[in-house]
């Protein structure tokens, strides 16, 4: 943590218009509820206003419509949200770590390894790998031989990335993220399943975050490809050969099957699942649980299945499976109607 | 295993009534299918008899209802899973490790450990974390810098708890399972995303048990909080900001967003997933493969897309998605009943 | 790699007929599109010939029915995809490792292991283990107590194998995959859950696959048991006491809960959940994203809710929660009808 910040120092860096006490000082970001007054909070929805009357935080970030609903100390700003996420990034920087390998690390001679890289107690680097400066790697975590890690990567504690693929900069993969595993390919001798080798790689962009235990499978053939900026996160599972587009953010326990296509700037809800083979155009949003099962172009998309009291789902859930029969019952009555509509002429 | 054990033995140790040869010696539970005369078995539920009467076991815990169903000797009590559960215990201890540190563990020199905890080889205690009597941190697990573990925690191997995480006493990390990652937060700046600094901790109360590859996020702001008594099983994953009520137990695979409150004493099922921003009563149960979707109050929830053989479920599925057209059309028949049943008057 | 071998080589071991140039030298299996002329490509399915019209390459693996669609050296066999994957191992074989304990292993002097076993750094072998022939145990894997490993099996690194588990030949075990943490399993005490002892094994026959973040739990009494040839992708979970027939597939993120014993030769689509205590016939196919809650019998099984665009979606939902009213509305409407019919005889 850098600060204490003043109000103006803080625009100096970040923009927006200070209003009220510029030299207020703030050391932390906090929430409108728990915020003490060394603490910087933010409003961003009509529905806190209320939570905002209430705060003891020392000042605010908001927008021009919400100015003059505070007495606070504050940064006026037309995105308080992301100038809150600088502000907490400017307070909380990532930490430096001392370059330098832990004498309980594993590194294989062949392996090329910068300067400013850490690598912690247990952490494993294997046979021609390469390490970009100032990478972290945490205890445990491994880089498998010919991997490539870009600049300013992170591995957190466990985290494991197959031999051969390929990682661009500043990508966190947090434990029990593992990079590479073989994809699930089989073809069937007779009774038995005869396994693919899975020779393709995974190649992350830049900026790619990996939460924690997430999947990512290596290509049969081709490479498994995640596009810059993609945000996964934890407990997703990316199948073989599946290509995510730039920006795109999956949240968590999500799946998307083999050699699918996802496109840049998608948004996809938690547990939603992608059919494999598929397209999903640039832009679309996907809801959370909701299974797609054909490409899709543009737009928002939604498949949940209505809960209710375990009682009435049980007498709906029921009418599901004679829904084919239903509308063929509803058919014979309209066509019973229009004959005697018909006969009434 | 601490037997062989008498059943006189057994019930002065954990109450019951023994009836028939109370000097019967068992050495370990069994199943009524598969035990041998030194193991002791349990029945709870009617349709179980037939096994009862087949069962080769040396001893039978039964409640009241069922003591006459069998001549082997037994104990009797109104509640004979918990009982059993008790007698499996009693035969079957925690084990108590050696204490001490493994010369190729990896125990920062500000960590404070209790002279009893045990650290294995290849485990990560990190700077200023307090580690508490009796833990037992198993091959190659992790506990961050300002962690802390209170007594009788155990941690099996590769689990990882982040920094600055508060566990409390008898918490049991399986394998995999990852304390304190980041949560999913960012603001959107341009197409990319803009990641939020995730300061909140986890903070985990007393006897909460946390399955494999289960994940629990830090809070993005405040803490992502999980009572005491908390059950989860494996492959689960909380967001940042949940919070989840004392003694609520959550099956494998459930997903809960960010922000949910969970009440105490909810059962969730496997692959139940929660909205964020959303309150679960107490004692409220959600069915398996449910998702939730607002607020609930208590009762028992449901929402499972009934399966059928493929082709019938290709032909109600057809009609899911024309059901507004549906309950219009019969509207529309209902209607002109009743115009017609106007103009018979 | 063991490349090149020229096209009458590769039919000397692996059978099927040479058409053209039968001393084409290829290096690599390709895909149609990406492949270079020292790589072999299949075609399976009528839809790709317009690639196979494109590829650069080398040669082709096909079926008699697309011989006449390529003029390019071919080899012909009536399963071009398992031809494939024979080829692609003979390519690609697996690596074989030097035999030997890393000195930053950690293997217990009781442990038995076979000469030719390879022991990574910071791997772990506990007491009284055995370690068959061949086996390789990757960077921070886990073989715990009594544990038992058949020949040729892998463990990825940080793959977890629990005390007393019993695994057969040739397994691979990613990473991440855990095997043998305790089942879920609690008797309720009051408000609170007092945990069953899981004292049973997993117990996995030869041939078994286990993909990356796989969860496999340890029998409460009796045993989990995977059968011989059993393939199980990534993020599965398999909870206590299941059984699950030889060669039966699942893929990623599939559910099992406790006890349902699941036949041979299934298979189970990504993210589908099974029931507890229910039986799944050998045979029997699951499409993904489908919650199994009843026995079957051997058939095709599907229970996706259909997607479509949220404000559809939205309409249709509204409906399903009417649904048993819908009925009953259109079965007054049917009996109306049969009067009106019946009073105009």
């Amino acid at each position: 943590m850098r600060g204490p910040l003043t109000l103006s120092e803080i625009a100096a860096q970040l923009g927006g218009r200070v209003v009220g006490d510029a030299d207020r000082k703030v050391v932390q970001v906090g929430s409108l509820g728990r915020a003490s007054e060394k603490q910087v909070v933010f409003i961003a929805q009509r529905r806190y206003l209320g939570d905002l009357a209430r705060t003891r935080a020392g000042a605010v970030i908001l927008s021009p419509d919400f100015e003059a609903q505070t007495t606070l100390p504050r940064i006026v700003t037309d995105d308080p949200y992301l100038y809150f996420a600088r502000l907490a990034r400017l307070l909380n920087p990532i930490p430096t770590r001392e370059p330098g390998v832990d004498s309980a690390a594993h590194v294989h001679p062949s392996a090329s390894l910068a300067a400013s890289a850490r690598v912690e107690a247990g952490a494993t680097v294997g046979a021609n790998a390469r390490i970009g400066e100032r990478v972290w790697l945490g205890a445990g975590s491994y880089v498998g031989a010919d991997a490539q890690l870009g600049d300013d990567c992170r591995l957190y504690p466990t985290a494991v990335v197959y031999d051969g693929c390929i990682i661009g900069e500043r990508a966190v993969l947090h434990a029990g993220a593992v990079v590479g595993a073989d994809g699930f390919g089989y073809a069937k001798d007779g009774e038995r399943w005869n396994a693919i080798p899975q020779i393709g790689r995974v190649v992350l962009g830049n900026d790619v975050d990996v939460g924690a235990n997430t999947t990512i499978d290596r290509g049969t053939i081709d490479d498994t490809v995640i596009e810059d900026g993609v945000k996964l996160d934890d407990q997703i599972h990316i199948a073989h050969n599946v290509r995510i587009g730039a920006n795109t953010a999956i949240a968590a326990c999500a799946g998307i099957a083999g050699s699918a296509v996802i496109g840049r700037n998608c948004e996809i809800g938690g547990a939603a699942m992608i059919r494999g083979h598929i397209r999903i155009a640039d832009g679309t949003r996907i809801s959370p649980a909701t299974a797609i099962t054909r490409s899709l172009r543009a737009g928002t998309y939604t498949g949940i299945f209505p809960f209710d009291k375990h009682a009435a789902w049980l007498s709906n859930a029921a009418v599901v499976r004679q829904l084919a029969k239903l509308i063929d019952r509803v058919r014979v009555l309209e066509k019973k109607r229009l004959q005697k509509e018909s006969n009434s002429d």
